[in-house]
């Protein structure tokens, strides 16, 4: 059921510092900063061969990260992201082995344009997971 | 000079209950758990199509991944291993333009067997990163 890591998001304060690092100490391939004002966030993508990192800054006063500044004031890994073949099945395997969803159990359309849904932390050892649709 | 992301390690209390959740609510492939007196940690290895997630539990008193704990009770994403082509220059490279390492700056032989060395949260948003040699 599990399929490739996604992505791993990391909540950083200054997202063009951040990006400065990424692209000039370590030569990565980082693209312009996004706003997804849908998702409360400004994201850049750094492209590793493998998968992908997201250094996501808050936007907008009800960004669904500053909650997580609060408690990490100097940012962190805020989240990962699996991919997996079959979201319905999925959500349905997690409810009826009483895992806990975030939000109303129902996928929301993610930042990439797939379904995607978040499971919460208390089931997984403080791990905030996005579950994506292939 | 970015490699693929090696694996993402997640902190767990307990190592038996996380690995069950990955290999029966998500169908994942994981190891045997793993005693690493060297590292002071016990790995669980799960396989995903594009990289791994190592779950990691403290082994032993003096357990590099404790004052993890006492921050974070519940555990969660511990840190991230990015791999390199040429580690000496990687380690050049940040020294020269300020970057902190962690311990004395000589790579460490890695949990995979390889030199690897850990850099200091502070520079990069709270998100503790270990550099492996390819």
């Amino acid at each position: 059921m599990l399929g490739k890591l996604n992505h791993v998001a990391i909540a950083v304060k200054d997202i063009s510092s951040a990006t400065k690092t990424y692209k000039n100490i370590f030569g990565a391939q980082v693209s312009e900063p996004l706003d997804q004002p849908m998702h409360g966030v400004t994201v850049v993508f750094v492209t590793l061969p493998n998968t992908k990192i997201e250094l996501i800054s808050p936007l907008g006063e009800n960004s669904p990260i500053v909650n997580f500044f609060n408690k990490n004031h100097n940012g962190g890994i805020h989240h990962i992201c699996y991919e997996v073949k079959d979201l319905e099945l999925a959500i349905t395997n997690l409810i009826k082995n009483n895992y806990k969803l975030i939000g109303d159990k129902i996928p929301k359309i993610g930042a990439h344009g797939k379904p995607v849904i978040f499971l919460h932390p208390s089931n997984f050892d403080g791990t905030l997971i996005e579950l994506q649709q292939e």
